[in-house]
């Protein structure tokens, strides 16, 4: 089944990169502008909380000036995810743990009457624990699926996470029977470094099994971070490529310049690129052109020079100084030649 | 096939985490410093690279002052393997594809009579070019094969790595039928955040089919960052653990307090901490300890206000600001109650 939210296509067989909002919902501006960095980043949909019935205005304010499809993000209350829908939300994630089940149907009823996606986002934090001991596969999959048999005839995305990796997979690899799309993420992964390691293990496996039809990292930090991560997993996997893939050597002791610095600095300059090209930047010029045969374009390093290589081939020796220049001409001249 | 590497053995269940010193040989006293930082952060054993001989006394005394067994890196001379050998090196590295077929059956002579562990180490990188056009699998598997066949009666480790995970993950699957133990890492994988995410999808999807015996993560960056990426991946699967997990939710507009400054403060204070818990630091007081109930403590922030929670149970409540040092207190008056 594929889901069109906003004309996104969600199960068409290209992973769908989101991310989620972190400001309060009143600094709307900030906001928009967040969307048009996020969408610069490749994100495709940009989930907002909707807290409050307050916070109705301000969330159809933001659907407005968005330049992505908006999804809003519902807890405990059934109406406020009908007044998002009127507000314009291209698709509603509910938590089936935290809304009532006559809040449920009514969200389905109008859902199913308007074609409205939702996602049904189960969390192993916020299962029915009169009901459940502890978040098990069953459990997981049992709110699923008493979600789904309420939401019948709407246009379904599911996800059922947890920050427990093992338990994710399981319970993932068993989604696929409901023949819907999935949502796949790790729960509360923490922060960037930490979060992005867990992230690209748990969603590694899950996309390398072809399980996963839209990808959230969630991580504490700038979503764009977040964006960043996802195209990192889908680039490591050939699944998507968004912008350039930087390699750099761990170095060693044959290392004579602080490649870490340089790497930085290169890390930040193309965080705008789109150019879908492999760089390489390597400690040492005797290793570093052939072990990095494979990339595009990159710079091998030694005690005061760099010698600037393309697919492995040397094109000229330049000063370590003026090495991340040479490259950056390069590219701006058009890539690989 | 169990390797014993100076006292750690590798192939016996227990995935072994080692890193690469990065500085300069003849800092000597630094890297032992550095080799001491690294086994406090869990790291079993330690790589040098031997660039040349100048290197050998150096790396002598950096033998005789490490806490950890010291592996020598050897590329180009076989010369200088036998020499680390003498040097008093728990296991060589070498690269069959930059030394001489004559010069590795030396090293395979003296490293057979002295049961010396060698890690045959093949690179996409560094394939002999005339025989094989691009690093396929094949061309990979054919090397290591080879070399294997040099080598036979040594204790082998083999690897056989490249930048290109997909490469990486078929080569790996089809080095078991050796039956030596393997060690696996992605090559060049880059600065930390995106070369732990890319670590993250490649080892993980290894080690979760049982593939991997002993594991370093390459990243550009002070060691002790691959150190806690071993970890983190190793965690995350629940096959080893070292030192606390750190989950935080990636925040909305819900949250109040600036959480990614909190989390970063954590992570720093938890670095040095070898006890294996789960804390939690989550953005808002109604999903928080909810969320976040199998993690062993936690706080979630509201309005200037934090609850401290373990397990799940709501425990105090205390202001924002003196948050983290109640959370730290309870850590140090004995974990988890």
């Amino acid at each position: 089944m594929i889901v069109d939210v906003g004309g996104v296509k969600i199960g068409a067989g290209v992973v769908v990169v989101q991310s989620m909002i972190k400001r309060p919902i009143d600094e709307v501006d900030r906001i928009i502008e967040d969307i048009k960095r996020l969408k610069r980043a490749g994100c495709e949909l940009i989930r907002v909380s909707v807290p409050n019935k307050p916070s109705l205005p301000y969330f159809k304010k933001i659907v407005r000036g968005s330049v992505l499809p908006v999804i809003a993000d519902i807890h405990f209350h059934a109406d406020l995810a009908l007044a998002a829908i009127d507000a314009g939300a291209a698709k509603i994630r509910i938590n089936p743990g935290n809304i009532k089940k006559g809040g449920l149907k009514r969200i389905a009823r109008v859902a199913r009457r308007g074609r409205i996606p939702i996602r049904i986002g189960v969390n192993a934090g916020s299962i029915d624990r009169r009901r459940f001991a502890t978040p098990t596969p069953e459990a997981l999959l049992t709110t699923v699926r008493e979600a789904v048999d309420i939401f019948a005839g709407v246009p379904l995305v599911l996800s059922a996470k947890s920050s427990d990796i093992p338990l994710t997979l399981e319970v993932y690899r068993r989604m696929k029977i409901f023949g819907f799309p999935l949502h796949i993420g790790i729960t509360e992964a923490g922060p960037p470094f930490r979060g992005g390691i867990r992230s690209g293990v748990g969603l590694g496996i899950l996309l390398a099994e072809g399980i996963g039809d839209t990808i959230r990292v969630s991580l504490t930090g700038d979503p764009v971070m977040e964006v960043v991560a996802a195209y990192e997993i889908l680039n490591s996997l050939d699944l998507r490529r968004h912008g350039p893939i930087l390699i750099s050597c761990p170095t060693c002791s044959r290392c004579r310049v602080d490649l870490l610095r340089i790497v930085n600095k290169v890390e930040e300059r193309i965080s705008d690129l789109s150019l879908p090209i492999k760089i390489a930047l390597m400690g040492c010029e005797v290793n570093g052109p052939g072990e990095a045969r494979d990339a595009d374009i990159g710079i091998a390093f030694g005690r005061g020079t760099g010698l600037l290589f393309k697919k492995g081939r040397v094109v000229r020796k330049v000063s370590a100084d003026e090495a991340i220049e040479v490259l950056f001409n390069h590219l701006r001249e058009g890539g690989e030649e």
